[in-house]
């Protein structure tokens, strides 16, 4: 089978990209932009084929970002996988691949840094502080170097394209922001590079992840609006797994502001710990309709 | 005269920038960038000039850039003098110019901020916090904006211009900078759009910034290499004409470090205040060449 797969072109040096980017533009090619850590998995699959169908060039990146990562994380451990990375973007079709290394993208005496305000400060942004300022300089400098006319990132993230979006706006980069939707195992998890580091006893437990976001939305669609209640319901889902929470929150899906009541649209977002493994998970969450509520608290004899 | 001269087109919106920019980049012509605050005087109209002898399309932009002034600095009576700017710009043959709404560069919302590193730390760093991040900011805008083939600043904002090289080097942008001569007054103080502040005897004093560094160059000239002599020299200097030392340096040109002997070329840094003005001013410092320094030493018995 992976003898008529063409590879991707192999792009080292940020001269290589822009001639190769420069080359696609002048043929009037839409590029399209999939930045990564590597260790790519069917939700990366899933950005390059969005790509793929909306642009003439398709280009991934792939590039463990060393500012992204604080000083207890586990950017050593990260798992490198260049090999089968290749195989997989082979597989669907991409053009070209920009694996920098680190001096490309942070040339000698780089001190440069890009904060995004506010919507980087809560949630990730507690816990892993200075992630996102890793995130928002590796992200302009790869948008400034690739400048692509469409970026693929995974809801998965979902402070990450927050933050990104705001990048955008802020410096009018024209560029649009595709965000796909997260791309989740047939149980549920979530996927991310980082499910390999979990041992299958925590595999099992990792599933209160995504159990605790669906408990969410269906507290929320039975009429319970209070966050505190759906959140000490999301806490319990949690802990009864033996996960050690970071976070839960409902928040706005914007400026993710705690939200006290979900009486309009809201994210709700987790973040936990199995072992020394950090998992992170969101979902939508649709409030109740208006009639619907208002059926509700018409039944509702305290309202 | 004035009949005759053709004014520059006004742009006021980011999109009207980009569309002339991508308009004349398709007709193959270079864009050169003049950033200014406004209240031009020749020493912008020095950029201008170089800009149109390298660039087929001359863009100068003109916004007072309220981050980068401090909350008690001169930002709300810095001069406004659009009218006499346009008809400089005019005369010195200037094709465009971006006069942006304040939205228009902070869209609602804006809240990201640049950060260029330790070449920002000292001297202005220190006595303006937050003014560098102001710039940065603001010039990464206008050239994602712009995106300029060369921008054009002048000498006399010397740490400025280091801050926009961090940038263009950390970010990879296909930007030439051309840091531009000093333009004086006949009698030696340097153009500044603040000199107007100044009363008329202010005007006299503000001289000694320029003696103060001509000085220094002279002391070199003569053999003396440590710096805390010459700095002790030029401080002498500045308060004699009664101005208020903010700082007096000999750094290196490229980190803008301090040094305790001028063995290599160096630049000599001022800035001081007469009464509400604050000025600053600089020189390149070069040293004596081997052969001159060895007669010196050889015939200092001292040495």
């Amino acid at each position: 089978m992976h003898t008529d797969l063409k590879s991707p072109e192999l792009l080292t040096t940020a001269e290589q990209l822009r001639v190769r980017v420069a080359q696609a533009r002048a043929a009037g090619r839409k590029i399209g932009l999939v930045p990564t850590m590597g260790a790519l998995h069917a939700g990366h699959a899933s950005l390059i084929d969005a790509a793929r169908r909306e642009c003439g060039l398709t280009v991934a990146t792939i590039f463990v970002n060393p500012t992204q990562f604080g000083p207890n994380e586990d950017f050593s451990r990260y798992p490198r996988t260049l090999e089968g990375d290749l195989v997989l973007l082979a597989r669907h079709g991409t053009d070209c691949v920009f694996v920098p290394t680190p001096d490309q993208i942070y040339p000698p005496g780089f001190e440069t840094t890009v904060d995004v305000g506010s919507v980087a400060q809560p949630l990730e942004g507690t816990c892993r502080p200075g992630h996102f300022q890793g995130v928002a300089t590796v992200v302009l400098k790869l948008f400034l170097l690739a400048q692509p006319d469409v970026a693929f990132f995974g809801r998965k993230d979902y402070q990450q394209s927050l933050v990104v979006g705001c990048l955008i706006r802020d410096f009018g980069l024209p560029i649009e922001l595709r965000v796909c939707a997260t791309i989740r195992e047939p149980d549920g998890l979530a996927l991310s590079s980082r499910n390999r580091y979990l041992s299958a006893d925590e595999r099992q437990r990792a599933l209160a992840l995504s159990r605790s976001l669906a408990l969410a939305a269906r507290l929320v669609r039975e009429g319970t609006l209070d966050t505190a209640t759906i959140e000490r319901a999301m806490r319990a889902e949690l802990t009864a797994a033996q996960l050690a929470i970071e976070y839960v929150a409902l928040a706005d899906p914007e400026t993710l502001l705690p939200l006290a009541q979900i009486d309009r649209p809201a994210v709700a977002l987790v973040a936990a710990r199995l072992g020394k493994t950090r998992l992170i998970d969101n979902e939508p969450i649709t409030p109740l309709k208006n009639g619907t509520r208002l059926r509700a608290s018409l039944s509702d004899p305290r309202e």
